[in-house]
């Protein structure tokens, strides 16, 4: 189960003999491919792998793995990343005033079902303070009105960068982030929307999947781009309901699917397992 | 299970005492009631009844029952209706060239599974009409241009008329039509929109879910008002997809979808298990 | 949402005319129903119903109710209970070391989503008693031993009855209750399978499960009876898996379905739900 | 979308560098791989591939690949075959009374969503002749008594033969198979049990589904062995049921999940997505 791997994320334009070339330089420095994923988007035209390699036995490391893999990146004009599975993420979850979401990833991350640090917790209301202090970690308060927003999230970034995190998770966060911000953390702001994206994209989506009388709610985990609700959808869940379900059963109900959707999400960014290609996913799970 | 049964559907404004007055009155007539379903709609201050009457035993019938239960209906407000089941329900089939869901009905209908009578089948193309012949069921062709469409839907309607039809079901029908014909024919026109709705209304609905990369597609049967893909929704059912579908991929998972959510609504249409309140179902199954 | 009610169960066997005594007798008492559901099992002869009258106006409490309803229940041979939502159920929790149907439970509790009182949650092992502590919960520790196990049950019976339990749920308790403690508390003992009943009854059913090669899971909720894993069954829940899940993540994922299974059949019994018919449920959710 | 392609399944114990060796030798013949899946089954220490390579400028084909790719295979200690979607498979049907997998699979067949050859359909009774036939089908009848068994089933094998039969779909077929017929086409006969195995395995599972009381019901797809009902399972999926269904309405609900399960295993074994590992299947979908 834990074992010690080094995960590599690969996307380029597709051509032939990538993956010889790919599996034949790790074979070459005797390293051990316990899973290859791959997948071609035809449409684009880019082809998106992922390997996870025994750390155990390989040649490479993470001193010398970049100096000799950047040859054969060159010449298929890969974009790359590795992660080398000493390295912990560092994991910053921002809340309102809804714990649901909170709990549920702070009870994965005390049982170690999920493997992060948490270097802080940021709020722009005090609310959750308690539950966040209970658990042993940092909280920051930082209030946002109408005038004070661009001062607050300078000072939300300066906390990331001290805290060197490595991504971002919107646990139910009711403010939208600036284009400045969320350019800054690509790829790396997880947010949960609590509907079926695109349906009832924006605010209150249980009040408008109540007045629209559908038959099946649903809750939606994405990369956050800087069109609101549009970007790269990771995981998403539904359940079903009916007539006798009021507002506030939705709602109630919902928080069910939004803990196991963002939860799934943040587990398959922790593990490597999410390649974006243009505005979708490919999910190696 | 093939109980000869009246099944009486109630709407009226909610207050104290109706199901009393209703049971009442069934027992007072020495009717044994199998099942009894209601519901309140407190936003719209609704009361919404279902019951099941066995015939045998019951001293009313469909001779007497509306004069003596007028009385009480009219004291209570009450829109009714009361269907015996020795009165087969007369279904027409509209469609396109997409056979898989008219085959399912069919399928269903020729073992028994659905139990109404099928006049005809029509359509704007030929394509269907060895299948439809081939069930020993009449076929209709009626091509639709742009300068025909209300001479063809004329004929239509007199189909219908002199076939006695009590309800439509547009089973991949790639038409929309017109006010006139959708007010004739209020909460009896059932439609299969190939997406849960209100996610991807319209046209080519896998093609927008493919684009935008859901991890979920669906499928919604609606009763058809002059608000395209607006209609009180009967039911819906989604599947997962992943990246390694493709549109043709959600096309063909989305079929499945498709036959069993619109035969379930044809069931529970059939079955007189659908009341309907303002823009929505309350489904009694 | 947060109306008074009282909410009246009823089994007896099935005749003609019980709806409309029942509601007759409720409306004579200007009883308002809010719900009203009931069904019969046909193979038993059993008529089941339940009641959700509005308290406000109704001209019967707890302290006059039982006497001008019991000739009615004599005349029809009923079993029945009504429940006074002014009465807050008493809900002991039995655990040994899994903490995530705890958690679970008790975050439902703090956030008020289940309406309970927990008078102490108790277990064989030390190991979970910061975590009640740290919700201000009393617990206790009643280790069990081959020779010991008759001394320390008397003791768990002693503290149920001191603290007026209502009903007991065992949120992945390890051991086997003795037929007299089952007996004690009749359809008020509710467990968690980790299996989707009756596949992969008894211990480790997520490693059975593995080496069958199952591609879905499941977890059931059941009543406890002396019959080991036989209960009636109150609520069911299943996932997909496949090959690359490994025992771990069995365990990992159907944690999952455990933690809302529970939950679900625990709101039920709370909300009084759920009626048993011979060895099966009548849930009316 | 129809890309001419040949599918190439490996299985062998695991070791490093097989993956580069394999995609090195498609890649040495300018072969493009499509599709790259791999699993290792740590318990069994087993390797399992599936590539799908582009067959247009792939420098090998049917009649050179064997010899060439032998090498390889032999120092892997390969088992392994490849299919070249030239070759239409060919797969008989064994049905008995029961017509909606039938139907189903006829219906994907004819739409051209099921890419096989039917050279006929063979049954123990004359029931679905006229259905067959319909489909301009050859139906074989060969009634099954106790004294005449043996004499069809050889009777059977001489038609498979004769037809020169890929694979065996039983439709529910209601007759258990003589292990010689079975050893004679492993893992090429495919059955749907009407459960959700390994819950109420053998015969009548509606019936036992409905006496205990489950609120899921289920269909299972599997490769047949001598051990009935034991054969590594392809495909599963479930739906809900509640107390308001009866036995039939659980055989009517079934016959929905067995039409869906059975045409996706027969999917999958068409596509050559299946592997068997021990006792299990790798479904590479």
């Amino acid at each position: 189960m834990a074992n010690k791997t080094a995960r590599l994320l690969i996307s380029c334009p597709d051509t032939r003999g990538i993956i010889a070339a790919v599996t034949g330089f790790v074979a070459q420095h005797n390293g051990n491919v316990l899973e290859a994923d791959q997948h071609t988007d035809t449409q684009q035209g880019e082809f998106l792998m992922r390997l996870e390699i025994e750390i155990d036995g390989f040649n490479l490391s993470q001193e010398n793995f970049d100096a000799l893999w950047s040859p054969l990146a060159k010449q298929y004009d890969m974009r790359w990343k590795i992660h080398w599975s000493s390295a912990v993420k560092r994991m910053a979850i921002l809340v309102t005033k809804e714990s649901h979401c909170l709990s549920d990833l702070l009870w994965r991350w005390k049982s170690g079902e999920l493997n992060v640090d948490i270097p802080f917790i940021s709020s722009n209301h005090e609310t959750l303070r308690e539950q966040a202090q209970a658990a042993g970690l940092t909280f920051h308060h930082l209030p946002i009105t109408p005038t004070n927003k661009t001062v607050q999230e300078g000072q939300l970034r300066t906390l990331m960068q001290e805290a060197h995190v490595d991504f971002i998770v919107l646990a139910r966060y009711m403010q939208i982030l600036s284009p400045d911000f969320v350019a800054s953390y690509p790829e790396r702001i997880i947010n949960i929307h609590h509907s079926f994206l695109p349906a009832f994209a924006g605010p209150r989506p249980y009040h408008h999947a109540f007045e629209r009388g559908v038959k099946i709610i649903g809750a939606t985990s994405h990369y956050v781009t800087n069109d609101l609700d549009e970007g790269p959808i990771i995981t998403q869940s539904t359940m079903p309901v009916d007539h006798r379900d009021t507002v506030e059963d939705l709602i109630r109900k919902g928080r069910d699917l939004e803990k196991v959707v963002l939860s799934a999400a943040v587990r398959l960014h922790d593990e490597d397992q999410i390649l974006v290609c243009k505005n979708k996913t490919v999910v190696f799970d």
